[in-house]
């Protein structure tokens, strides 16, 4: 898939985010197939030719959404992580702050689950870049002691299934039920376990 | 969505069943929107005006196939618990039955993340009856302390995210883990927690 290089001016810069934030919104509401590259121009305020000075075309637009979101995710989780006085802490807040993410930008949740069938390669690059940073953290903390010993690559899915799941039941289909509650109850199981110790 | 009167006939059930055999495995592969009747009746052998004995569209057919998923996977589940000794032991044994129905059906599984995207109201009727029934049972489990106190709809839709993206993982992705390692790592993660029990 090919696609233009770069804006080079703040102006060129400004109008490709444009674009970009549009197709966010009209593909994440529409779906993939039935946003159009009309759509998101009407959307972005812009000329349909103006699509093709910043994208090669719709699979590509939604391309960089969908790395946008591992982007984003990837700096918010090590921004959590940097701040947390360990990994435990980091969890909590992650997951948090992962649930807080989805509830700012809803149509990025939505776009990277249509990449599983819209571009497959790209869906499963995302949660694999995404698994294997949060293996790497499971296994250090592991190391140090924070956290008992396990399969951290078991482990890493396990919680991106979790945080996943979370946030499309208690964030796309908000009931009102707060998040800092949701995510302390999952945080509690994910810490301590259904065990009673005593089993 | 209308669709036809199920068949009265052993032989009419079997000529339906074969076209919902063949259903699954088409959507699955191709996904709905490449799908098509014609590719469906070619694959189960018959004409295609017989599909229409039987469903009444593409949507019906897939609609029919994620109710099937839902009744199955309650199934195995319900008879999961009922094999075991506590709600531990079901969690560990559900999960692995789990994955091994997903690597059974593999199609199925898909069908049910695409319905997502196909029919939003099924897919979410789908989680939502199977967490009513986790939900349940890990509320009668606290009660009779056979597992902590916790929040039990927190609990279902966390635990369902985990065995859902285990099963994206470790089967449709295949990497050769037995599935009996990555249940027993995701179980002891669930029974105990990633606490040390000194943090």
């Amino acid at each position: 898939m090919t696609h233009p290089p770069l804006p080079k001016t703040a102006r060129g810069r400004q109008r490709r985010e444009q674009i970009l934030r549009a197709a966010e919104r009209v593909i994440g509401r529409k779906g993939y197939s039935d946003a159009s590259i009309a759509d998101i121009t009407a959307e972005a305020h812009t000329a349909l030719g103006t699509f093709y000075i910043y994208f090669g075309s719709k699979e590509d637009v939604f391309t960089q959404l969908v790395a946008e979101m591992g982007r984003m995710t990837r700096r918010v989780l090590s921004d959590v992580a940097a701040a947390s006085g360990d990994r435990l802490e980091a969890e909590r807040r992650g997951l948090l702050a992962f649930l807080q993410f989805v509830q700012e930008r809803p149509e990025l949740y939505r776009i990277v689950e249509e990449a599983r069938f819209v571009n497959p390669p790209a869906y499963r690059a995302y949660f694999t870049t995404f698994a294997a940073a949060y293996r790497e953290g499971l296994e250090t903390a592991a190391a140090e002691g924070e956290i008992s010993p396990g399969d951290a690559e078991v482990r890493a899915w396990a919680l991106m299934g979790m945080a996943k799941t979370l946030g499309e039941r208690y964030v796309l289909w908000n009931d009102g039920t707060p998040l800092d509650h949701v995510a302390d109850e999952a945080f509690r199981m994910i810490r301590d376990g259904l065990g009673t110790g005593h089993g």
